[in-house]
């Protein structure tokens, strides 16, 4: 039966998400298809990586995932299957498969060449309908990965902002902001926790200072701002039931510094007084 | 089979929503997802608490209800599961099940404290993915209720605005504001019908009036100003083609009041001439 | 098994179109259910129309297309099924189905009178769940037209607006917007293509010019405005990596005209030096 899951920056409105679905059952009646997000922002490649990378592993294994963010529909840009260990991946070769790249095993990358598995009318502007959602129903199906296409090595990579660690400090970015306003930096919790130890430390962004990671967002008044690990693993900012985003006036690329302090009373998710 | 439905504060573009399916079909591959909403304003526990009681029944018998909207996850407030004659809800312990208590006979409800039925890594601020959604696919496939956890008695309530009835009048209030910008009142068809009979009545509102309700929209002309008894059962006020909200420029809690004229000739749905 | 589509203005935040799920699963457990948006702007009938004819011939034969936009609620408008050879709309008929009855061949079209197949209390405000819902998922279950109402003839229509042919030019319109701020317009690409044939052609709108259709965004720069056939067949005004109806300040009805200039040089989607 299988699973297939959408990640695109179609929005809802126009009816695109819906039509690449009727393609599939088109080709495919059983499967089942999961809406990751539609709402990724036009064009935004980076956005998509990062969303797929921090909801693709929850997901069944042979799980089927289309990543639909194709500015450079209709231009020389590849169509592209990725194979890995547990999961396939489906969509343009533009780097909407970055982080894949670097947390899973890579089995093989396939250019979607055969045109059998295509819609038979290819439009300049929707390979999503014309060309993944066709492939993707047909792998679905069990379509084999030779019969879709050619090998294919040289994928397109994306610039993945890490952060820097210097002796005392690790200095990160923002790299993405969340429906409530959370703003999510590129420090990963365990990176984080290897640092400080169990010292004191000092987190600061845009003018503010926190000197603990909490547990819960209840840990500080209303309006209160707190930094949490949240749950795809990295730092977080947040201001209790208020937009972090609104509140400090931060966007996407601010700066998030973590400073170690020497050894004292502060440690992770200490209950305030 | 089954079906699990959600409701939810998450929005649609960072793909908790389409993480927590991910979950549950890792576990019961053949249940029915639907999605009732996942646009819940942020950590608005009071409209999703309406929400719920607004659409559940529609679902058949046995259905599953997640309703996530969590700002205290990770703080000490319970995950539960609440087991009605027809329905089964799981969520936060923090008022969202608070109209379900009012209009169900409760038979059950459960502190979910089973950690065989949660995720293996369970983190500060997901819950939702971490146990709420894992809990339900598990009950979905017939896990006992006595298995999930301890018997919890002292649920959350929430405050519910009733409409005040004096002598002459009813006073209500606005108590959620729909897509169309409908204003929904906290007076129900049933008591509004017993209060006026066959008498004159008059609605008012924001230094508006009126005099009738009516059964359709075009029963006024575009722009126009009318009262309906929307499709949940409450009194609402509406604008033909437009939102009564940004025209008569009221908001949640804004007051609506139901005066007794005596006897004469308006009545509910009369035609306008 | 059957496929149930659903195009409406609920919008996702109040439940209603969950609610319309519900419904249905309780009378066809097995019916698959598909988006194909709930974002149509309020009461937009041209648009719902529009968003339908772009997308039901991707689903398979036989599939329901529910089309709820029905700002006529409660009034004399009546609720209709039409069968054409492949597929069955059901809705109001106030227009939405105007684009079906220009492309597909209608066999049949039937007024939903029998209330067996209602749900049993109807409200003034939501015939989408008490009618058509219902309605859909009975003929899902193999319920006869016949069975379901009786023949209904004058069916309502709607102005579409067809580009006006003169001698050396043709005047369009663009006619909706989509999520990127892509300017559709209502010139059919083969109507397009017969008109320029080999020669020259000049694109105008909104005193921007364009000279050529592309088959890619990448052949301008960034922010260079470019011509399109549109994925739905139309010729389309965009710009790269940004909204054309915002940087160009057009919106809906704004006008487009293509003027023949001889024969030269320029043709379809040759490339920018």
């Amino acid at each position: 039966m299988g699973i297939i899951t959408f990640i695109s920056d179609f929005g809802t409105r126009d009816g695109y998400a819906g039509v690449m679905k009727g393609v599939i059952l088109g080709i495919n009646p059983e499967v089942r298809l999961v809406d990751i997000t539609h709402e990724i922002s036009p064009q935004d490649i980076f956005e998509a990586a990062l969303v797929l990378k921090n909801s693709y592993s929850f997901f069944p294994n042979s799980s089927i995932h289309l990543v639909i963010v194709d500015p450079g529909v209709g231009s020389e840009r590849k169509p592209i299957l990725v194979e890995t260990d547990n999961h396939f991946f489906v969509g343009p070769d533009n780097g909407v498969f970055g982080f894949i790249y670097e947390v899973e095993t890579i089995k093989r990358v396939v250019e979607l060449t055969n045109k059998r598995y295509f819609l038979p009318k290819i439009s300049d502007t929707f390979h999503g309908r014309d060309i993944f959602a066709a492939v993707a129903a047909y792998l679905s199906l069990g379509t084999s990965l030779d019969d879709l296409g050619e090998r294919h090595n040289d994928v397109v990579r994306i610039d993945i902002p890490k952060p820097e660690i210097e002796k005392e400090m690790i200095k990160g970015i923002f790299f993405h902001i969340d429906r409530f306003g959370n703003l999510v930096s590129n420090i990963p919790e365990a990176l984080f926790k290897e640092f400080v130890q169990d010292g004191k430390y000092e987190i600061s962004f845009g003018g503010e200072k926190v000197e603990r990671v909490c547990k819960s967002y209840l840990e500080v008044g209303k309006g209160g701002v707190l930094a949490v690990f949240g749950s795809f693993g990295y730092l977080e900012i947040s201001v209790r039931d208020q937009s972090a985003q609104a509140k400090l006036r931060l966007c996407k690329g601010s700066e998030v510094k973590i400073e170690r302090r020497g050894y004292g009373t502060n440690r992770i998710c200490e209950r305030k007084q």
